[in-house]
């Protein structure tokens, strides 16, 4: 089973507009309504593909309310361990004719310490059945110093996935994280290093086993000890980004699950489950296509004493 | 007592950003969540300024048991319908930096016929207590033909000001409305007429009393059979003007509530709660400046012979 942690979960609302036009008032149909946060995808597209998840989370107030119930009706695996403040929202605007997406997030508000430690407690029970734990997303401001290392102690020896940025990235590494799947922004705004090779080998002397570099339409680096693999698509894909760096980890979380520890096979897997998910409108679904994506791409061993990741 | 009577009520969103950029992601604090829709702003208004009000409105889904919460914290009072579709969203954001508001209006879900009587049943009930009846904002779309004219005919003999826009607003003065209150753009769109006194006069023609004609920055006119006052500030203010008609609205209720009907008085209490609400962040809200700006405008007489709206 395959536990997925969201610390600062939302309600994701997404709203299809023919053109926006900033200042301007604007019709539109009723918003799609989903439960939202990194994890919750991460949790979303895995068991759509069948495979056992349980998604770990919290819930609070009106919107605590949809989340509970949108997972209830979608189906996800779920345990919510509720909190008095309330969940936050995640608004989208979809403009057709343009075909790109604003999006406003709000920060959250934290739990509070009695409820992080509850929190807790419930990774470290749900652990146990679980034989791969995926942490994924921001934590909300003023989240208590050391939280996401107590969450990663609380998996105990099971492999841990983590995506996440900033100095929480560095957290993960020093903390024991096996995979990590920042950005080329993310990488370099935590490690300081300009070279996304030399920002990943950064978090591999710190501790990481496998990171996966996700580079946008340049499809995904995977970086171990021992290798250096880039995979992309013949073409990059028109579509929604959001939530496409969720299915890679889904993906790279269903074969850890399994034991698979191929760096080539996870490689394809997630840039394959990440570029389906550019053809949906909603992050945490990925496109029946994503077979047809993993043949298409091309993966090749890049020579690291040049450091060339073109 | 001012009976408020909204067809599509709607949960307003509002969120602060720093500065919008399309296409991307942005942070904000938790966003502001009232209940909205025109005949509730108007409702608000008025129970601010200790004015005995009744909002009737419907409520369904999630979103409805939102709209109920607010109210009830917020302590206008209401008699709220339950209905099965889900009250529909209203989502701005306010671009700090611009200062402008980009807005974006569910259309709403209409109720089914039956509710729709038991709709026009409760503002009949509650007409009885009340001394002037305002229906206010749009109807969701599928809402039966003539409902606009079985509502006013459940006011019975109380004044019934009007604020729609579209055919509507020639259906309501055919009912027996005594006020409307349309802006420039509304009354040519319903009237075909471009001269706003001619499109005024139409409304007369068909049975309505006064129509207050909102010009924006340019102030108001208000129309009856004998006269064409304007009104109108020193100079135009800054702020957001979502909500500013609805203040308007309830200025004019208030005082037919009371049994005022001299045309000055109204149109000067109007024109400045418009202003005020124009100084206010979220819509249904005035500023407690509007004594002195009541005091600052300037009420003149047109020489209607002379078609003259500047």
């Amino acid at each position: 089973m395959i536990l997925t942690v969201t610390p600062n979960p939302a309600v994701d609302m997404t709203w299809e507009i023919d053109r926006i036009v900033p200042g301007d008032s604007h019709r539109a149909e009723t918003g799609a309504v989903r439960a939202g946060g990194k994890g919750l995808n991460v949790a979303r597209v895995a068991h759509a593909q069948g495979v056992d998840v349980l998604a770990v989370t919290t819930a609070g107030g009106a919107t605590g309310a949809e989340l509970r119930a949108e997972l209830e009706t979608s189906g996800v695996p779920h345990h919510l361990l509720p909190v008095a403040a309330a969940t936050r929202r995640s608004i989208a605007w979809v403009d057709r004719s343009l075909g790109d997406t604003t999006i406003v997030n709000e920060r959250g508000i934290s739990p509070t310490t009695a409820e992080w430690a509850e929190f807790v407690g419930a990774v470290h029970e749900q652990a146990a059945l679980a034989s791969v734990v995926v942490i994924s997303g921001s934590f909300p401001p003023g989240a208590p110093e050391g939280l996401l290392e107590a969450l990663i102690a609380a998996s105990g020896e099971r492999p841990v996935i983590v995506d996440t940025s900033g100095p929480l990235l560095l957290a993960a590494a020093d903390a024991g994280a096996s995979v990590l799947k920042p950005n080329r922004a993310e990488l370099s705004d935590a490690t300081g290093l300009s070279d996304p090779l030399d920002g990943a080998r950064e978090l591999l002397r710190r501790g990481a086993g496998l990171v996966m570099l996700s580079l946008g339409e340049e499809g995904m680096l995977a970086v171990t000890r021992d290798a250096v693999l880039s995979a992309r698509l013949s073409a990059p894909l028109a579509g929604n980004p959001t939530g496409a760096g969720d299915a890679a980890v889904s993906a790279v979380a269903t074969l850890v699950a399994e034991g698979i520890t191929d760096t080539e096979t996870i490689l394809r897997r997630a840039t394959a489950w990440s570029a389906a998910a550019v053809l949906m409108p909603l992050a945490g679904d990925i496109s029946p296509r994503h077979p047809e994506l993993a043949e298409d791409l091309t993966v090749s061993a890049i020579d690291t004493e040049k450091k060339d990741t073109e």
